[in-house]
């Protein structure tokens, strides 16, 4: 059964391939009236372009964007836009040694042993370009829950074994631009560079985590008792290539606590009801509270290395052996920041309308 | 937009609360064919059951399931399954302190903030009872699975900072079931419970993690790009209450890896491809590789203390403080393991379907 | 794939067989804060009840509706409202002969074909009897659309060639309850229930047409392009039994007009826009438009009738006849009367709901 | 709420407008291993392309389409198959003047209404041209369809009140194609023709009724309650424009009917169970039972006149009059039969996958 759509109200379908002719998205369920630009999308999209610096891969796309409806006389008029991505950089020379021999770490034998054939070139619907879909969905998502002054952003809190500092929420978006990491801990990011480089040196790769805030989301999202906020997060961040863990607010750490120390109290601030704490991230039993929502990811070391590795010829079902050239991310965190925050977005954006926060019709 | 059903094939949708009249579910798209008793439900809810022992709840509840529809001479016959439990033991005075008065880390202010109104009654929806709906899914989930060689487990691997060592996989499902803890590491499990009883004599309670494993699942299962298998395990058992975070494979422990040291390669055990590890936790892509599902859980210290604690009087609107008496679970991680166990036979139930691993007009 | 859930926003999930121990629904999406008594309920599942008449089945059920969760204190508490009619007068002995022997134009063969097994006990999940769960969802809807001042009335316009005049949209209610066909032409409901009781006669029955209409909708209802209004209906209204034909507006008379003559034109009634004509039955390209909503039915005649019929023995594979007597209605328009007021007010309540001209969280 | 979605398991997602930059569809589902060619899809196309004869209207797009992805190595490859069609031939002038003046019949009104604002020209997304997504998607589902030996053809059956006589089912694709009309009847087409061009001299238009037919369809689709085969159809034809009535098999003309008379009874045809009549036209209780499916649209008068109407100024808010000119169909009914065949056999591509007939991963 068909996979490549989400959300109920704000609904996003996605399609293409790493090598295929384009890539896009249609997003359904925008309310008629938002401003949208072309430039809107275009400039999420730059974020999570690759070939933009020594610690992504070299793979020289522009990316640009092209929309084809939904839009008219600036606005978005209720039909569903639907925005593409042509492919134009792509060489698939590189991996024609890895036909039916599936590299380690990377879809490519569980989507043959699913589909029975495997459009192997560059990862194919299962490269990191897919996330151009999820970028244009949450750039529209991102417009519309500007309007509600919601604000999602992302950045890198670890690589590696390097952790970041904990910085004041309202200097993480800036100091997090900063720097190829994007990691808002600057002395921190230097060293992750050092790491993610040191990786690259080795034909290796490591790993990191990416957190995403929002701010500003009203208390009453979230439908219990199968689609509570923090479980569509999780699927939505679950579903990001690398990505092994979710967790919100503290998640892991509130293993070894005890209720005592870590139940968030209320208070009052003005006639405004607020938690001492935060360490249920911004919702519990599966609602927001007003609070920020604070969810974190464990990305995994990108699995294209250029060690010699292990696999089976699928075709002639022997024992084989291979070795991945191609252009790849030593560290796929810094990239994975604004695919998270777009997952995010396209959550919120679907939570604002079900509970009816944002008129399904226009704005 | 309601959130009471889960899955696309199998489709289970629940129902009640914790002191209302009755509890249930009704189990759609389940073919027809399958041998299904009252006793096959009944046997599931045993294992939720409050009241079983001295570090659960006293709540005497039998919770005796009826079946009102879907079986016709001892087998489904492809219409829907509905089940009830009626609500004997429910005792609301205890409750009736905390009327409009939020306690922290329950979803008494988030459920009063989206709806206007709240069952305040033990927790109303959001209490725990509310898994007997899934606990009825997951049976029936778990006896289609039976047929195609699927098995569903869970276990407790930490309690507070108790960690228990690696059992054999053969060994989890027997251990795990002699002791009140529900933890295969016999050693450990005794530190766990002196654990919990500290904290229960404290009035205070602790976390935990639980690790749900399915064995037997084919190569293939998971839809991309957004209903990944992984992505709908996440979704599933976030929702579970008190669950805060949720880990596939090696999950976090991955951060602080590199790839080479990782990925799993392939090899051949006769006609059949493997991995020689196992870090990805049965998923790559967001589709199943035929190796064993791992999936773990963050379960958070049981909100309900009998600590004096700060909240705000939601009529009033003025700050004041409660004192949880009721009866509670000083570590939720016990009963935990059978309602993870049922949403992730759900999960792939509903995607055995999806693949077409099952037929879903009859077994 | 399950198909037992209709709806979005306004979801019900029905389940249940004549025969089997009890038929009912889940209510979910209804928000918070609608006062609902089990009362609200039992008066429409009267409206549908058998053996009421001469001109119905005698099977004597009471049908007496129990509600088990998602009112609390009067209200709709945002939960799930589960509810259930245990079946008491069923009497399965008539239909041990047709076992294994499908009556034409009933379901046995098509639901035999389709699970490989079924419940022929009164047509198991076929039979007329499970459309109690639409009335339970019906009902629910009504009192959330009389919130919002619409009203959907169903009356029958024609049994076998007797056709009813037009009554103002006024007088229908009132008068379609004064008779047992619930014509709202009470000379024509004279003849039919001739027609009626002389096909009861002769152990045949007759077909007819119900209309269901609605009033108050406001314009903008409706989801272009596949969720259109008038799609939705189409949709609902087919899936009753016995129904074999759906139109709205003038449907079918619109085949033999022209555009200059039927194309319904725009005039300002004060600061509203209206139609001069309603040949569109309240609803364009989709879209409501304000006006009176207006579907129209084909009923067939019901198909159980207590001539000697040809069918084929599926277990010896053979030809055969069988002989029905069981107790059945001779016309089933009447009765179809209640389930299309249901199915039209589930719709609305739905669509009400998915274009946010009602808040979702609570009224 | 979304509504540009259609199907369960072969989910067909549109977007586009009449005068935008493109229309186009992303088919998900569709089993990997299916051949097929940008031509296949094409070849669709030019059926339902305007400007090919004196009985349509004149704009004259070529409406070639592009496949973005979904296609590697001429087959299918399990991933979305996205495909789009450019706008060429665009010329919004003629409709500037009806500008905030919403045109009888037309859902420029109801959209305006709903969305608050309206991409006026040529019908915006209103217009028919937005079936080219339904005929994409319908070109995708017939080849999947073909596969199982399921043919899905539509014809013409009347027009203004020229009837056509019934044609063997084995010549109906044939003698239909060989006229502008397409009906079978030959001596019927020529005399609809002549009604055509009688109403386009007056600036008028006439309706007619589209007939689709399944064959080769099993015993055994469509899912009781809610998602009958039945209401699914009907649902997808009424969504059709201009389509104001849904009839399946004998429809409508069972209400003056007895069951006695029209009971379709059962027989052997060697080890194939079928009736000796079909006025249930292939399905009964909802599922269809291996006999031939048949389906008619009431198709009302093409809106689109030259006469003079009467409307509302949306922004002066005051009664005025328009005149239409534009390039527009004096009869719709030839070009509904490949956009009804389209969503004929979307539905069925989508009912086989669900009912287990079609393994979902591959052919």
């Amino acid at each position: 059964m068909a996979g490549n759509t989400t959300g109920n109200m704000f609904r996003v379908t996605t399609f293409g391939s790493s090598h295929g002719t384009a890539l896009g998205a249609v997003v359904d369920g925008c309310p008629a009236g938002l401003e949208l630009r072309t430039e809107d999308i275009q400039q999420e999209l730059n974020q999570r372009r690759p070939g933009t610096s020594k610690i992504t891969t070299p793979r020289g796309e522009k990316d640009r964007v092209e929309v084809l409806s939904g839009i008219f006389e600036g606005k978005t008029d209720g039909t569903p836009i639907a925005a593409v991505v042509y492919n134009k950089d792509a060489d698939s020379s590189d991996y024609e040694p890895f036909r039916n021999k599936p590299r380690p770490g990377h879809g490519d034998y569980t989507w043959t042993a699913k589909y029975g054939c495997y459009d192997y070139r560059g990862g194919g619907r299962g490269s990191g370009r897919n996330t151009i879909g999820h970028v244009i969905g949450g750039a529209v998502a991102k417009k519309l829950l500007k309007l509600q002054n919601i604000k999602v952003i992302s950045h890198v809190t670890q690589v590696a074994d390097v952790k970041a500092q904990h910085v004041a929420y309202g200097h993480i978006e800036e100091y997090s631009s900063r720097n190829l990491v994007r990691c808002a801990d600057l002395n921190a990011a230097k060293l992750m560079e050092e790491k993610i480089l040191e990786a690259k040196a080795k034909g290796d790769s490591v790993g990191g985590v990416v957190e995403t805030l929002a701010f500003g989301v009203p208390a009453g999202l979230g439908e219990p008792v199968f689609d509570k906020l923090d479980s569509d997060l999780a699927q939505a961040l679950m579903g990001i290539g690398a990505v092994k863990g979710v967790e919100i607010g503290f998640g892991f750490q509130l293993v070894e606590s005890t209720a005592s120390a870590t139940n968030d109290e209320y208070y009052l601030e003005g006639k405004q009801i607020k938690t001492t704490t935060n360490t249920s991230g911004g919702i519990v039993g599966g609602i927001s509270n007003g609070m920020p929502i604070v969810a974190r990811m464990a990305v995994k070391p990108t699995p294209s290395i250029s060690t010699v590795q292990k696999t089976v010829d699928l075709v002639k079902m022997e024992e084989t052996e291979i070795h991945i050239k191609g252009r790849h991310d030593p560290c796929i965190c810094p990239r994975v920041t604004p695919v998270a925050e777009a997952a995010v977005a396209m959550v919120l954006a679907d939570h604002m309308l079900r509970s009816g926060f944002i008129n399904p019709r226009h704005v």
